[in-house]
């Protein structure tokens, strides 16, 4: 029997249908004044008091029985001794997962270039890494080893030197998994400090621990607050939503197969939002009547449940354009194409993180091992960003280097427009490289 | 005779040079809360009232007299106008400008790209332009039309259908150049608002301002302020600090073409920042005569002087190696390389907004029109982030595309990593995609 309040239904039809898409849609990241105010004195007292700040904090949000600071640095012997210490199928998995991971980023290292103009003006773009970047990763019962290799590894292939790991332990519980994929991808340094305490380390370092010039990798609501508190002294990657999935379906997959891509997605925590859309309203019972069958077999089944009431819907559509209209409105973290023919559909997806393709490709494959990131832009922001990448650790220096016939030819450009703007220091500057002797060229 | 506190002097081997650089590098950009509370209110009230937010607030801070919404949109028909009613010299400098800056760019168009593997699995990358863009344009005494073609010509390389541009008119004033320059760039739809209201317009839309899915471009604190607050609700470029200049020079430049190279940054606001750098003490002298002699001839010499006085500083280095370490230490958003080899300095610069190479190229010839963008990263962000350019209007969305045998490779891998994490939804759609009948690969 199909429990009627296991997942929200809708169609495009419906009377009401924009206003409760628009609901279920709906994720405000916006920290209130509390944890505002909170995350400004743990930064200020980072700021001043360094190590001892980070003891004193580290002990009481933690409850890490630590007295000094050395107790809070992890060697990398320890990352190694975890690596070592894992059972010969979680090594192999690791290894593998790195080795694709790695193979995947290295198509997105970007390389310098430049042009010469026919006066010998060279123009150009010259890439390099960042020195040193800073990887958050959750302690306690969210702590993922992929996201350690999906952070650091392109972090690495994009040439950075040093890379520093912060992970808390509450309670002083270590994840050997961690450790182990820290060690596999390459981490330069690991400190077991996380919260606000540890995102204001990496952005303004103390004695021990350096500071870094980008601090990526996800965290509960504190340290997104914080590492928009420290945009600007430092990059960070993004504020991470909770996590999301849409399947489109043409309804000729199997229907066990669709509704565990769904718990996929609703078993990582209550906000978790997975979403089925499909034309075919008899395959949506389907689907519907699978979960109500399986769902009692999850082992987080609790959680499951909670966000596919609270966030999970089945839309049904009118047709495949209908469908194409729902991806590019959702802009979704995660979009499966479990069609026939999904490179036919590529062409009209402008908005989504990762595009899964065909009815073999569920999202956990690229959770894990195929290559792509899974660091993905959530609730919408795939409007306007982009996977972590290889990009997220090089930077760009642009280059102008004018002959002297070159800098001749564009001051008598600047020095129009400089004085059009009454800079006429900017002005004056450019005139300065005007050959007198030259012919007047525009 | 040399002013003496014209400008500060310093040497690394000072004993508190440290200290003093630190001081005089010195820039928090941190907002303070009456800011940030105004800011909210702003933010809320545009959220919540629309256009007639947009129109009472407009009334306000820009002492405009409009009375209905409509009279703070600018059609093209007026762009246009502006356009054609500029002399002659202005059009044409405007034109090549916005043809170099179009041609340097086209050079950072990314494209999508795929690779096959040996089980017929296909990974890549699909890139995909913004559907809308939001320039905000400072108005009044720094209306720079300079800086309409730098923000939107990027856009429009990048295939951003709908470029949206923001520009205040306080007391009702327009620069017909900056309209000038909106035509020149493609600008889609000019409305007359600034300050925090317009940044939220951008963000969250209202009856007639379409909402964006990045907004770009200078302002003061309290569109600074906005801009950070809509972060996550849309795309922004970054927080602009005061404009900087390093200049490094042999020795052998003109020391009237650096002193006014060291202005044309000095003159554009009290807090900007031009620094020397040279191994050469004579030169540097030199170059404070230089100084001394033209800053009386500046137009806007009293910006330029407090400007220098604060914040500017002739530094002497022991030899090119000091010099090279500064540039990294200081990481500045202009870069003039005025030496005999620029190229032969460029693998050892880390860290620089945009790199202006050898005696000819000035800072300004970039300024307008060179061809790179003339947004760049200031304060020291150069350490992690890159000139405004084509890939902040384009986003990547990963492909993932298994074959039955790839799909069925991966599953087990995931598998395995999945359970580790305790995530056994994401292992069991993976297991789903396993041929049983295949045999295991690792």
């Amino acid at each position: 029997m199909t429990d009627v309040s296991l997942v929200n239904r809708l169609a495009t039809t419906d009377a009401n249908f924009n206003k409760r898409l628009d609901h279920l849609l709906a994720w405000d990241s916006v920290s209130n004044h509390e944890v505002q105010h909170a995350v400004e004195a743990i930064i200020a007292d980072v700021r001043q008091q360094g190590d001892q700040a980070l003891l004193t904090l580290t002990r009481k949000f933690d409850r890490v029985d630590a007295t000094s600071f050395a107790e809070l640095i992890l060697p990398k012997s320890r990352l190694k001794a975890a690596y070592e210490g894992l059972p010969e199928a979680q090594r192999q998995a690791l290894e593998k997962a790195a080795s694709r991971i790695k193979t995947y980023h290295e198509h997105q290292k970007q390389s310098s270039w430049e042009y010469t103009e026919a006066d010998g003006t060279v123009l150009g773009q010259q890439i390099t890494p960042l020195d040193r970047a800073g990887i958050y990763v959750p302690g306690g019962k969210a702590a993922y080893p992929s996201s350690v290799l999906m952070n650091a590894i392109p972090a690495k292939v994009a040439g950075v030197k040093e890379v520093i790991m912060v992970v808390p332990t509450p309670g002083g519980e270590l994840n050997e998994l961690v450790l182990a994929a820290a060690w596999q991808a390459g981490v330069d340094q690991v400190f077991t400090i996380g919260g606000a305490q540890a995102v204001a380390a990496l952005a303004y370092g103390t004695e021990s621990v350096p500071h870094v010039d980008k601090i990526v990798g996800p965290g509960n609501i504190f340290v997104a607050t914080a590492k928009r508190a420290v945009f600007g002294q430092v990059g960070i990657d993004m504020i991470a939503g909770p996590s999301e999935i849409l399947v489109v379906c043409d309804g000729q997959t199997d229907p066990d197969w669709v509704a565990m891509d769904l718990f996929s997605q609703a078993e990582h925590d209550e906000d978790a939002q997975a979403i089925l859309v499909s034309w075919n309203a008899d395959f949506m019972d389907q689907v519907e009547a699978s979960m109500a069958k399986l769902l009692p077999t999850l082992e987080r089944e609790a959680i499951a449940r909670t966000s596919l009431a609270n966030r999970g819907a089945l839309i049904h559509v009118q047709d495949q354009a209908e469908a194409v209209k729902m991806i590019n409105r959702i802009a979704p973290e995660h979009l499966e194409l479990s069609v026939e023919d999904p490179q036919a559909w590529l062409s009209q997806v402008r908005h989504a993180g990762a595009i899964f393709m065909g009815r073999h490709t569920c999202e956990a494959l690229g959770d894990y091992c195929a290559g792509p990131n899974h660091v993905l832009p959530t609730s919408g922001t795939a409007r306007f960003s982009s996977p972590l990448g290889v990009q997220d650790f090089q930077k760009r220096s642009s280059l102008i280097f004018c002959s002297p016939e070159g800098a001749s030819t564009l001051g008598q450009t600047a020095s129009v427009l400089a004085r059009g703007e009454s800079l006429t220091a900017h002005a004056r500057s450019a005139e300065y490289r005007i050959d007198p002797t030259a012919e007047v060229s525009k």
